[in-house]
């Protein structure tokens, strides 16, 4: 049975601040639901348009409710509330992938995506950048966020009390094909859509690549976001 | 001034039936329509909040009127409507893009985008893959669309028809580190987001080609679509 108090705490799971303060989120669809259990998630609650979901205990709701409280266009049959897992301690000794201010949820999802593909296990992110748990991050994750350490932190302190390597992504940086990225530990940084990384950022850099264009334009400007994490990480891990 | 016909014209180019019947698609923002000027796309009409838009004659309107007809959260300050364009013929000397049944409009966009990076001028898709003059490819693709010749066919036909190669992602293909994907010309195939290339086109294939995992484990089971054509365009071009 769904309950108002259900429906209204789905809903309000929407928002970061409702988030924060309930302390959960929202993952729709039977593989990412089984990823988060699997990868040790806590489950609070499970609803299911059809009862069974591998012997847990569902409950059930017709596809009308489903539709009523999911934050998809077309939901799955089950919908999950898990409970916030805090970061983990980030591993040093591995490549990191950092990101200052990213804005689109697609984005985020699609970087995590990439970064369990290519076994990458620690993301940082600035203050301001999406909620990794806002349920479009959720959903474009595709139930990698499970498996992929994301941290939120002070990106410039954390940069500067560090002595590891400092690479990151700028359209005058010296081409990923030609310079030496093979890294296997150190960071690299990506900035924000639409700005990059900022000066204040740029001033802690040892390292700037970047992925040169091949049309004899000067379009278009800039790459996406999530290829550009691609194409870096397939570029140092083919050389590892 | 923004007339009750405008309103209701911008509003019916949501819809591809529209879009064809009308022969016209929307496109928003200031760079974005520079792009398909520069790119000798015939200009219907613009509206502006600014009347000032590089000398062209613009409808001013209020960002209020904006919003109503926009098919953005938020806005820019200019919205144009195009005359749609026929496809090009396609060049068959230079390496091809092939997409069956692309969905998301999102993705579209940015292998538009990546593919314009990279030099590439065609991408074929098969009838039923998502169109390209819907406003969410128009806007991911960031004015790229305006320069890379998008075609639409019987893609089964078409391959049967060419003797070039054709190569086709799989999830157990060679590895693209190992395998020689050097092409300055032929066509790869990547499949539906969630289905992949198709049994009908799998048959017509020379070579199957895959990105390996880098992780030791079965997770995540795929690389999200727009992704692992940034990867393998890299690839290819790293060793042009």
């Amino acid at each position: 049975m769904l309950t108002k108090n259900d429906i209204k705490l789905i809903k309000n799971l929407r928002t970061k601040k409702h988030r924060i303060l309930n302390g959960m989120f929202i993952v729709e669809g039977r593989k990412s639901i089984i990823d988060f259990i699997d990868s040790g998630y806590s489950l609070v609650k499970l609803f299911s348009v059809n009862e069974h979901f591998n012997n847990l205990n569902s409950l059930k709701l017709s596809y009308f409710d489903l539709k009523k409280i999911s934050h998809l266009k077309n939901p799955d049959d089950h919908l999950a509330i898990f409970k916030i897992r805090n970061s983990k301690k980030i591993n040093e000794k591995k490549l990191i992938i950092g990101l200052e201010k990213i804005n689109d949820p697609g984005n985020l999802g699609t970087i995590i995506r990439t970064c369990d593909w290519f076994g990458i296990k620690d993301i940082i992110c600035s203050q301001n950048s999406v909620d990794c748990y806002n349920s479009k991050v959720v959903q474009s994750s595709m139930g990698s966020l499970s498996r992929v350490n994301v941290t939120y932190l002070d990106l410039k302190e954390y940069l500067k009390s560090k002595s590891f390597i400092k690479s990151a992504t700028f359209l005058d940086g010296k081409s990923i094909y030609e310079s030496e990225i093979s890294l296997s530990s150190g960071i690299i940084l990506f900035g924000n859509e639409a700005n990059g990384i900022s000066s204040e950022i740029e001033k802690i850099i040892d390292k700037k690549i970047t992925i040169p264009r091949f049309n004899n334009s000067k379009y278009p400007e800039s790459l996406n976001l999530a290829s550009s994490v691609s194409i870096i990480l397939s570029e140092i891990l083919r050389n590892s």
